[in-house]
């Protein structure tokens, strides 16, 4: 757990494009943002209030978060010393960085003399169980996809907050660490040690009221021979009551994959329900969600029309035209 | 790589049973084995010479593997003495005992100092790629199973044995502890990180020979919840052109889950393959193997038969009949 709220350090990124984490933050759960620390230089701008560090300290905020992707892999002496100077005001540190806050010396060594916490969200930093299969009482939802990035987490995320504003009971359950670093919490399954996937989701998403719904985050896809693995335990260890399948319509081939080609969402249906019912016999496809941004406003709808017609299923862009659909799917379940 | 030969060591372990994986060796890789070291109080014996440490050196062993699993996850200080007299005579030492030989700092100070190798197989010693999925040349055959635990490391084994036996190229590819130990090579699967894992069987199974069959094996079941996700990886990793289905018709529940009742062949078939056509679309399923150790002969060649007309694939118990019949079904490919 990562304590929230945060500050949301933007460093000195030359755009938007690189804050994709701090704008997740403020997008998805604004009352973990008291506000933004950006340095000279900084081309982005999350829509909130600018802080320093003694101010955000002052408005409650208990940890510092790297919200941006940083340039060449290095943290720079100039980044190091903000962090520095945030740790010894004793913010906690998070980030997503592929090169770890713990493997800097000075870091780590300033972190322990001030009694804070390094959290780096990529890193498992639990002893996650073996899967052991029990029914769970409460509900899931997982979205699995044609391809990896093809909305997913967006879709988990919708629908949580379309749950929440009706007043339903519901959860999101990251599974990496954009949707770790929004929630404060999570499970980074890329990073877990493969006998442990399956046991971490069921982990992550225990027990709970017969009517709390989980919505857990989806990662890669069956159908992507890179990551299927990963995607294989998310359904194994979540054990979804429903799938939302995701589709995005442009791509030509697989994430990363030239030679290989889309399933339809009919084959993906086929291929999923049986191994979701593996776990959990009850198991139903509840919706589709249409990742329609490189789609004409027209053209989205009327590849959604067209889709819900073939496959007999509330389809949207929950982006475009909101998760109202797909979570009336969920509640009649 | 271990260096092989090896040097058994089956310490005083009380009976054959805690020597599995000595006898492993011994049966799969003889040339591996110059002989035994055992112990007072020993009651394993796996039929090679019983040698001193300085005997097998001279006999030219290169590698003291600790070939049985020790009692309540301590290596006792009687073994302790005999390892690192083995390190000072220069011998590595491999273990895929769950404590590890590198966290005792006895042994690791004195293998550091002797300039020898301490090979946990547990634990991966390689930065495995992440999967490409293109396609390789040469062949590869997987077992499959309904559960785990169901014979597909012997069937592997059989038949790389038996094509050896009939002067085809084959390598067994071992993914799991006592494979790594029985050829000196391979990939601890269930201790990757999840990421990488389908990236680590390819590593494992790389372009040869157009008519070379890399046999790998098998982890865990598609529809075992705990460890499907390795099972997936290994599928789509490992773009078999043939796969065989393993089965054990005596269990009642999944090995480990007792609220989960075992798939039909049928049902493995029927899941199986459309999946691994996703890497491989020339995938075919050539045989069926039992392991019949529960039944009678009679019962057990019943049982064959039985499965063979309904399934109509060749269908033996490689280590009752011999694995000619799946080799049959391999080579018509």
């Amino acid at each position: 757990m990562i304590p929230t709220p945060y500050l949301l350090f933007l460093g000195d990124v030359p755009d938007q494009l690189a804050a994709k984490v701090a704008q997740g933050i403020k997008d998805w759960r604004p009352e973990n943002a008291v506000g933004q620390f950006r340095m000279h230089g900084c081309g982005a701008d999350v829509g909130v209030a600018d802080m320093t560090l003694a101010e955000a300290k002052e408005a409650g905020a208990k940890t510092l978060v790297i919200g941006v992707a940083n340039r060449g892999g290095v943290i720079s002496e100039e980044w190091k010393a903000v962090i520095i100077e945030a740790i010894n005001m004793g913010y906690d540190i998070a980030s997503g960085l592929h090169n770890l806050l713990r493997n800097e010396n000075d870091l780590q060594a300033e972190a322990k003399r001030a009694g804070t916490q390094l959290h780096d969200v990529r890193i498992p930093s639990v002893a996650y169980p073996i899967a052991n299969g029990k029914k769970r009482v409460g509900k899931r939802m997982l979205a699995v996809g044609t391809d990896c990035s093809a909305g997913k987490m967006y879709t988990g995320l919708a629908v949580d907050a379309e749950m929440r504003e009706r007043g339903m009971k519901s959860t999101f359950a990251p599974t990496g660490q954009t949707g770790i670093l929004i929630t404060g919490r999570g499970v980074p399954l890329d990073a877990v040690i493969a006998d442990f996937m399956a046991g971490a989701v069921e982990w992550l998403t225990p027990d709970n009221d017969p009517d709390h719904w989980d919505i857990i985050e989806g990662q890669g896809s069956l159908f992507h021979v890179s990551y299927s693995g990963v995607t294989m335990a998310l359904i194994h260890g979540g054990q979804p009551d429903a799938l939302v399948l995701s589709h995005e319509p442009t791509r030509t081939h697989m994430r990363g994959l030239p030679d290989y080609s889309l399933p339809s969402l009919e084959e993906l249906r086929d291929t999923v329900l049986p191994i979701a019912r593996i776990v959990n016999p009850a198991c139903q496809i509840t919706g589709i969600s249409i990742n329609t941004q490189h789609l004409g406003d027209e053209e989205a709808l009327r590849y959604c029309e067209e889709t819900e017609a073939r496959m007999g299923l509330p389809t949207v862009d929950p982006f475009r035209h909101g998760a109202g659909r797909l979570v009336d799917g969920l509640a009649a379940i």
